[in-house]
């Protein structure tokens, strides 16, 4: 909502919203799945909103996108081969770049448009969409999973709007269970689960629906996301036929690309449950 | 700020701002330093705010309270004598109390008014504050460290408002100093310390101040903290004589009370940097 030089999103069923100032809106368009509006806001660069939903800003977005695609990426003995569902902003998809050991990503983002628009508004987050190793389809990710080979990725990443509307089919046991299927051995999905604050019986029910799926292990990763609900975020990582425990250190120490919030000490505590959902999480 | 049903914070300097639907205030005063608020939110419970600034809500403090105590409480071998400068909602005292290492305890907030309401609208915070060990004073802190006997505490807690005003002096260097003496032999000062995102550089200075007062380690403890500026919180430990790595982890598991974010997990993961601060605080 904009309203007196401020974009607000009210965090629904949350009695609560963030706002940000805004110096201009730049585009406003309905694309066939969404309201798809940038803002130029006085502190937080371009931001991006989708259906009056904040997507991602400039300022703050390292967080989610390298935690999205790190963790997974360095705890995999050798990610070579990777899928992103979403993604459309391609924040993601410039993290999973960086590894060198990766050499073909398919992304499938349900909306053309978002990455149309991000390729104008957000030119540093697409810099790597000409890489050779990147695939961008414009489809349903929940039928890619389920039409792609047995075994054909290493790593499956879920960079998903709110599990609302076309969304709400990406946190659910038949997607998970596609999933196993088309990862490889030992091979890792990760899905972005809301606001450990606002929606822990989501981050539960994910935990159950991916071990119903008969992943092996299931891990959250918590970190701050300033602009999304709450201020707090997580992902959760599941394994096929391993644990997620331990990661690969000495890469992660040696890698010759720059993070702004990863790193081996945050991947670490990342894992680290707060009191009040280890029992439940156990 | 309120508004249409709505409290609104405004995060200075951060072109951003939190707001919670509310559904009545339940308080008002202006004490001899300060505007205190008492407001019913709709899914925040009861929050507290002093010059328009958020202190406390029912939903959420407890994150705060368990990360400026236990942390520090958990590190030291023996904490027996404690001081609490600010604090005066109680719910840093609160968990200061739990621990039964603990024998006295000072609370010196600069305004009795904050203490008086928060005993009529967080009766829960409050629940120890009649414990024989909590000693409420109600004084200038820094005045209160510069009189303290040399060693006369083991623990020293600073759980101030934001470092403008009359809180400003409990940021400097001559302040650490003060503490420096007050404490005992490997004695631990903890301070909040603003947000990593929007304060990165006050908590460069922090750990360059407490260093310039001889503190012998400095660390950083990073937490989610909802409805903080940018939702990403900080508390800076100081250490006289000894290295704050490593605490008392079989007395964190064995602790006879409940906590809901702290745990031995946690301790460690709190501890990590972001990359983005980690050179610099190095």
């Amino acid at each position: 909502m904009e309203r007196d030089g401020w974009y607000s999103e009210e965090w629904a069923g949350q009695g609560s919203a963030i706002s940000l100032r805004i110096k201009e809106k730049l585009h406003d368009e309905q694309s066939p799945y969404q309201r798809i509006e940038i803002y130029e806001t006085e502190t937080f660069g371009t931001l991006m909103t989708l259906d009056g939903l904040v997507m991602v800003t400039d300022r703050d977005n390292f967080v989610y996108h390298e935690m999205m695609s790190h963790p997974a990426l360095f705890t995999h003995e050798k990610p070579e081969r990777v899928l992103i569902i979403g993604g459309g902003d391609c924040g993601t998809l410039r993290e999973v770049l960086k590894h060198e050991e990766v050499r073909h990503v398919d992304q499938v983002e349900l909306d053309e448009r978002v990455t149309r628009v991000a390729e104008r508004y957000f030119p540093e987050l697409c810099a790597a969409n000409a890489d050779p190793r990147a695939h961008l389809h414009f489809q349903d990710g929940i039928k890619w999973v389920k039409d792609a080979p047995a075994g054909s990725y290493d790593v499956i990443i879920v960079d998903s709007t709110d599990p609302v509307g076309p969304a709400a089919g990406l946190f659910g046991q038949a997607f998970y269970a596609d999933c196993l299927r088309a990862l490889a051995r030992d091979g890792i999905v990760v899905g972005q689960s809301e606001s450990p604050l606002f929606h822990a019986g989501l981050i539960k029910s994910m935990h159950e629906a991916l071990r119903g799926a008969n992943f092996l292990d299931v891990a959250t990763l918590y970190f701050p996301q300033c602009t999304y609900p709450s201020g707090w975020w997580s992902a959760t990582m599941a394994r096929r036929d391993t644990t997620l425990a331990g990661f690969r250190e000495e890469a992660v120490a040696e890698r010759d690309f720059a993070t702004r919030y990863y790193n081996d000490g945050i991947h670490r505590a990342a894992l680290a449950s707060p009191e009040f959902l280890f029992q439940s999480l156990l």
